[in-house]
């Protein structure tokens, strides 16, 4: 597959399966946010809908953590994908009216240069050699993409999670390239209840002998250290009363308990034993690690007052969305937010949502997620 | 030492330090809750106070998961105790008035029979040939003890956590045994969220090799593994909001920062490696394991409907307390065990605190606790 964009070629598609990847190409020499330069890198993104004669209707989507740029089904690839009741004609991000570009991550593993990439430098993965990845890197990746199609000014820049706090990066980085912007379950800067969590689940990877300090080969993942670090994550994407509600203390069911000592009872270690499994063979560890600490690391205080940085972003309208429920980015910080924004002299709609899914509400509620992110981008 | 009750040597102490432990004895043949038989057991326990003549003004308090029996300094043992400020003349258990008897949880390692201890039957430590342990064991050994000392009724038992758990496993099993009970921070039965918490907690400290499937030495514990377990449990112990106030983003100090690849750099993270570290010295991976569980698996309508069971453990009053910042044990379970004791017939105090430490509260927010439970026990 080629880029009308950019002529190159996909670096890691695979011929049997369905791809709908494009990639862009980063500049030569790509100087890092915290120092080293990143060379001949390039990011992966996927689109729906048309750009319009204008090339005023683009939407960026960045992701969450995890998540690739498949966020919906497309001709050239039909499965479903991560934000798929979200993106399509009629739908929120109505690709009848919008062009939608969502971007794997700079860091990532799947199409974007990251720490599992080959370091065109010596041939070999660049592992822990890969330059510190900041938020601010990941925003600027995907400027870089969103001008390689000849967009001036975005519509929306919108993201969840990660992508909450990317987008804030985007803004103070690039004035006025977006004219509106939403910010999903993000933060300023991460709490050091989040840090906390997050360091944990790094130090599961990390004390896995297996991790071999990022040496290990791709067949031979730090997958005991991952395992443990998805299933923390899992604990900390959702809330209490969801599980209360849909596990409660039902036993594990019979395929899933093992016979190990100290071994899984419950219905939700179950669930979390499937969560962790499917994400042990799919995402990078060193990836991981990057982009887990690229979120603590995250202040938007950085760029300045944040009063000041946001009315330099020159936006039209901001929403912010936050769940009550959620106890990895709390409701007080995407209040706080939000009146960053108000303080700043932009329109913004503050939208604290009472969803029982806690984090990842954004993914399951996807009907009240949609009524109020299709009712702001319609006006 | 010797007990006066029991004629019990003390089985581990260190005649160098100050030990102020008794041991009572077990039945020779102690019949577990879920099966298998304990021989030659003994839980270790300290006094404040003194029992008067009628024998009727005996406090007996259990304790979380992983303290010991010394809960406050006595003349045996002067150094400050983990409820240092709630025992002793004028304080809320007032060694004044009340007879004041802490006991070792069975199952754990700081002298009562646990998985550490030596199996009289082959020489060797218990390990995971310590039969199953339920929190009706850990209820039922403290039974014991307290009528090895003479006492037919306490006036009230009491217990933070785990202990707020196995204060109902004694309502349940010795019917007016007590005349007054107070659970603080517990529940009837674990959440969901709070078993996939411990579990994954137990999850690392099985899967280091270390561990060796329970067959480690004491010089060589599965240490990375209980380092993160209990870095995760004290996140779970603690809530966002005083981390936020006691941490905020601030650096960790120079001398807790390590040089390894993703070390860490918040302040908050130096506080999770100060309490690992221990803890690792101090609590034996196996015992963890048994009462980890234990936890997870008591569930108080085992023994019939918690208002009948209630009814029938004949208690004159109760005093529920719950901490509104509590993650790992919701408000909402205090809540509806206050709810339970009320619809049996029991006198019951609800007590909804608004300190904002979480779980640990009950360590931390001692004026708070000492006025409510001084206040209770005086009444």
């Amino acid at each position: 597959m080629r880029s009308a964009a950019t002529g190159m070629s996909a670096p890691h598609a695979n011929p049997t399966e369905p791809d709908a990847r494009r990639y862009a190409r980063l500049p030569e020499a790509f100087a890092m946010w915290r120092g080293g330069t990143l060379h001949g890198g390039h990011v992966a993104y996927e689109t729906w809908g048309r750009l319009n004669r204008a090339r005023d209707n683009a939407v960026l989507l960045f992701t969450g953590m995890s998540p690739p740029a498949h966020a919906a089904a497309s001709p050239e690839n039909p499965r479903e994908g991560w934000w798929q009741r979200m993106i399509g004609p009629g739908l929120a991000l109505d690709t009848e009216r919008y062009f939608v570009v969502c971007v794997n991550s700079l860091g990532s593993c799947f199409g974007s240069t990251g720490p599992a990439s080959i370091d065109p430098a010596t041939g070999e993965p660049y592992r822990l050699t890969f330059p510190d990845l900041a938020l601010e890197d990941i925003a600027r990746a995907g400027h870089e993409l969103v001008r390689s199609l000849g967009i001036l000014r975005l519509d929306t820049v919108i993201g969840p999670s990660l992508g909450g706090m990317v987008v804030l990066a985007y803004a103070a980085l690039f004035p006025g390239a977006a004219r509106r912007l939403v910010s999903i379950s993000g933060t300023a800067a991460a709490s050091p209840f989040a840090i906390a969590l997050r360091s944990i689940q790094r130090e599961a990877v990390t004390s896995d002998p297996a991790w071999r300090n990022g040496q290990y080969s791709p067949e031979h993942p730090p997958a005991t250290g991952l395992r443990l670090a998805r299933k923390l994550g899992t604990v900390t994407y959702r809330s209490a009363a969801e599980w209360a509600e849909r596990f409660d203390r039902q036993p594990i069911r019979a395929d899933l308990s093992g016979s190990t000592p100290f071994g899984a009872e419950f219905a939700v270690q179950g669930y979390l034993e499937v969560q962790a499994s499917r994400w042990v063979n799919a995402f990078d560890a060193n990836c991981y690690l990057y982009l887990s600490r690229a979120m603590d690391r995250f202040d938007l205080s950085a760029h300045g007052d944040p009063r000041v940085v946001l009315r330099r972003a020159d936006l039209a309208e901001a929403l912010i969305i936050g769940v009550e429920s959620d106890m990895l980015f709390a409701i007080a910080e995407q209040r706080s937010l939000a009146e960053a924004f108000q303080a700043s002299g932009t329109a913004t709609q503050f939208a604290p949502l009472p969803c029982i899914e806690g984090h990842d509400a954004f993914l399951v509620d996807t009907e009240r997620f949609g009524r109020l992110i299709g009712g702001f981008l319609a006006g």
